[in-house]
This record gives C-alpha cells, structure tokens and sequence, in this order.
C-alpha cells in the first residue's frame, strides 16, 4: 500500500526540497499533506502534476498519516510532535528540539541506520554540517577508531532559512559598487563577508552551531566521550555547507586507504585530485545528494591524524534527503502494519 | 634627511596600498621612484598632488635609491633583488622567493623586529595570512609557550590579485541570477563558492598557501620544529583574510588572560563580546592596519589549547603596512647613513 505522509514546515527552504525528493524518489506514497504553521497557510505547491494546498497545523492535522516529516523550528517541533506521534504518525523531525534527548534515535541511515529498525514514533534529524561531517568520519571510525575532531565549517546562508538567504541576495546587489550595508539590525552582513557565528553563543564562548556538531558527532557514532572542538562559520555562498576536518584516530591513518574506505561507502563521493585541480566545493555539491570529501593528507600538526574537506548540499543530504532516507528506512520497515 | 624610496610592482594591488601608505604616514620621503615590471610602465599614479611616472624596471633603476619596497611575483622580485642591493638600496620584498632563506631575515615588526636592528640589506615580507596569525599568536607564546598550531583560512580574493579580483566581481554579477560559470581555464568560481586551494599542490597534499603557514611561522616565532598544519580557502569576500585558530601551549592559556595580553600587544584590536555579537570579519577589518582577535574560547578538544578567530586587511596588515613598518624601521635605524 502507499504511504501516507504529511510534510509540517512544507513552504520553507527545507519543506520544498522533502516535497521535490518525495517526488522524485521511488517511494510509493500517496499525494503529501502539506502542512504549515504561521503566515504560510493558504499556500498552495505543486506535486507530480497536481497543485497541494497548504493547509493550516492543528490538533487533527495528523489523523491517518503514517509518517510526519517536520521542516520546522524548534518550537513548532516541540508543539506538535507528541500530537502527530498521538495520531498515530512517526514523526522524522528535523529541528535540534530532541536531538539530545537520549531516547530519540539521532540518524543518519549510512552510519546508524540500524536504529530505525526498532520503529521508533520519533526520530530526530541532525545538524546540516554534522550529517555531512559524520558520513564522511564512520568508515574512518570504523577503520582505524576516531579519538579527536576538530572542524572548522564554511556554511552557505540557505541554512539560516529563507529570509537570510534574501538577505545575501540583497547585501550582494547593494554591495556591487561598494560595501554591503549590515543586515537588519546591525548585524554583520552576508555578502563580501565571513561571519564567525551560527545561533546563539553557549556560556564556555562556544556557539550553539558549534555545539551541536560536538554533541549530534558523539551521539551518532556512538562515542559520547569523544574530544570535538568546532568554528562554525557563515560565508556568501546560497547553497552547500563546506568543513576543514582534522580527525585524529588511535591507529595511524592514510590518505590512500581513506579513499578507498570512502569509495566503498555510500552517499560518498570522492572528489580528491589535486594534481587536475579536483577537490569538494559548495557549488559542485548544490544539488546532488552525496557527500564530497577530498583533500586528504596526513596532519602535519599531529601523529596518527588526517585532514580532509567535505561539502554537501545542506538543504538535500543536510537537511531533507537525509529525513527522507529515514522516512523511507521507516516506510520499508513497515510503517502501514502499525 | 628624507630617505629615497623605489617601489617595484607600483601598480598591483599591493604596491598601490604601499604608495596610499607612504602618502598618508609620517615617515619622511621624497616623492617615490615608482617602478614596474611588464606592461605597465608608462601609468602614472597620485602621490600628495603630484602624478608620478612609473618606469620600468632595469639595472639602472636603483641608482641613488635608500629603500626599495618589492610587491612583484616571485620571479621578479629573485631578478631584482640584488640589482637594488647592489645600487646600495635596502630591499623589503613581499613575494615568497627569499622568505625560506636562512639568511634572509622575516619580519613581522611587532614580533621580531629587532631583526631589523642589524640593518639587513634585504628583508622578506610574510606571507598574509601568517601575518596575523602570528600577531596574535606572539603574546600567547610569550606568556604560555605554544606547542602546536592548526588553522583554517578564510582569504580574500583580493589576495589573489588584480584580475581574481575581476573575476570574483565578473562571477558575482554573471551570478546573481543563477550558479555562476566556471573562472578561466575551467577552474571553479570563486563568486558564491569557497575553492579549498590557494597556490599549488605539493607532494604532501598540502597547497604551498598552507605549507607558507606553517614553515612562515616557524621561523618568525623562531620555534624551528613546531608542528603545525593549515587548511587555506579562498572565500568570495573582497578584501580581509580570516583564521580559525587553535593552538596548544606548554602552560594552560586562559580566554580572559589572552585578550588581556592582546589589548596591550601592538598592532591587535580585540574584539570579541559574543554578548553584543561582536568577533572580527574581514569586513570590518579592511581598511585597518590592525589585527582583529576574537572567540577566544579554551579549546574543547584538546588540553591546554586555545580557540580564537582573526580578521585583517590583506592588502593592509597583510602585505603593505607590514613592507611599510619594515621600512619605517630600516629607514629610523639610520639607512640614510651608509
């Protein structure tokens, strides 16, 4: 039987890219349920050759549905994630609302994909750089044991949402002839510029941003004493979060074997030539759902570590192409046989 | 008596920010020999009310000369060097072609300035980034003993020159509408993007950009074996190159202690009050000849570390103003005296 699935959050920059995946992925599905919060009801999006209405959230929004993908901030998550999961959905929720809360799986099917063979009502989605930071690290983990991360992230404005990527959009068009103005107020802007800070700052002079890829790398691979330390950054890009990673691991690692270790692991591609000038970018990313990773060298600043560069499209393998992996993990773990 | 000064690459980015430099300090000149290689001679440029001819560049060129100022590519500078030094001119060469020679002094005023004290006939300028990292690395040194360096770059396309200067505002405008074409030759856009190479491979899969990082801060810091390793990205940002750094020192480092020790530092401007969203961007930091240091924070993955962020002009601190204090020191030290 198809599945039926609604979409919370569908007229965002994340809801609009789960509703082209559904679209075009091979999942057997019935027409979304499009649902939204705040001003956007009323909305109206097209799918496969139909035009869905965007109806309004509430307390009967969920009834029937066999899954609920939620593209929505933290507060939304938190206020209708026990309704949809009363309703009888399981809920793939791609806020930070309950990523650290230990009885919900924190997934990315390539790494811990076997967690959703427990049918969890709830799973949580994790950070757009993380996922990508964490694909590329598990088949090194596996080979060679992780025992220290450090990163430091070039993320594209689309992560900020709809309205900052405007921003860019407009700082970039000011900026032609000169300076960009500050962002509404005052902040620095987007465009010309690199801002060193991602959601709020956490009391040890970390950002949240910057937290999150500590906290959702631990968890996912299942290491939850592993020294993490990242800057996270925004650059003028619109789409594809990049990262500097420095891993360290308790056997020697090699640039050579972690190729072959990413070739053989999925939702990876290489992209590691230098002599032809061939390394992962934001650009080459948009759009596709792999994770690029290249730039691998020996660490020159510490024994048994590697560097590496990966980019990813954060609002596909980021954001919505992982929730819909897990949608459909849960689908052909038998979601309709509840 | 006013000192005689050429300056040979007058007309590239950087030269020119050394000529708006010597026009605006207050070191005593006569009107500079402005000199080119190339097809530039015959431009002239404004200095204080007058337009000044630029020559070209030939084995007459030094005659008479105190100090010439070098802000030409490598192969350039390794064919004039010695002519100047022979025509009894001081050389400051901002290319990398004598920065590795034992005997060829690297300065960064603030740090190791004191080499210049021995009136060195010949002087290598650092590289950009390295500049600043070590501005505020030198303080931290002083006071805990740095053990090791990791860092990752976000540069300014204005570090690339003139024309990857026109490219990135060919490539911004081709892109405001959609992804913008590839750069000449195929490379990957440098507008809406970030390219994880500057400079060219070596064998160690590191980019030369990377390995003037770490050799460069060895020696100005004169801790010949620190290890040390760097990711360098180019960003779609004019001007102002930016660091994510993390160091370890022998003594624990403290984040208050570090701005304390920077505030009363030389050529450093802290700012760093995540509270009022205050870190340096390179935004901020073009058109200063100060080093911004922020996000100073203990680093969460390693003991006895610290995490800071920095921002300069490249054009500025970076290259120019860094040539200039060199000059100005040469020059007080007595060059006029030979």
């Amino acid at each position: 039987m198809s599945l039926r699935i609604g979409l919370l959050g569908a007229t965002g920059l994340v809801g609009r890219t789960m509703l082209a995946l559904l679209e075009a992925r091979d999942l057997a599905i019935e027409p979304p349920r499009l649902l939204a919060s705040g001003r956007d009801p009323g909305a109206r999006l097209p799918f496969r050759g139909r035009s869905l209405p965007v109806a309004a959230v509430g307390p009967d929004a969920f009834a029937g549905l066999d899954l609920a993908l939620f593209a929505t901030a933290n507060a939304v998550s938190a206020r209708w994630a026990d309704v949809a999961r009363g309703a009888g959905a399981r809920v793939v929720d791609n806020s930070s609302a309950f990523r650290y809360d230990a009885a919900v799986p924190l997934v990315v099917p390539e790494v811990n994909g076997e967690l959703l063979d427990a049918r969890p009502t709830l799973v949580a989605n994790p950070n757009c750089s993380t996922i990508a930071i964490v694909v590329a690290l598990a088949p090194l983990h596996r080979a060679w044991r992780l025992e220290r991360l450090a990163v430091a992230t070039y993320q594209s404005v689309s992560g900020g949402g709809a309205a900052a990527l405007a921003a860019l959009e407009r700082g970039v068009r000011d900026g032609l002839e000169g300076p960009p103005p500050p962002r509404e107020g005052g902040l620095p802007p987007f465009a010309f510029n690199v801002v060193p800070q991602i959601d709020r700052f956490e009391p040890n002079g970390y950002t949240r941003e910057e937290m999150k890829i500590a906290w959702e790398s631990r968890k996912i691979l299942g290491l939850p004493e592993l020294p993490v330390s990242a800057t996270a950054v925004r650059v003028p890009v619109r789409i594809g979060h990049a990262a500097a990673v420095s891993a360290r691991f308790a056997s020697p690692p090699d640039p050579a074997a972690a190729r072959a270790l990413w070739s053989a692991f999925p939702g990876i591609t290489v992209v590691d030539d230098p002599a032809r000038g061939r390394y992962p970018t934001p650009l080459e990313a948009a759009g596709s759902d792999a994770v690029l990773v290249g730039r691998a060298r020996r660490d020159l600043s510490q024994p048994d570590a590697l560097e590496f560069f990966v980019a990813s499209d954060n609002l596909r393998k980021g954001a919505a192409t992982n929730a819909v992996q897990i949608a459909e993990r849960l689908g052909r773990a038998g979601v309709g046989a509840r």
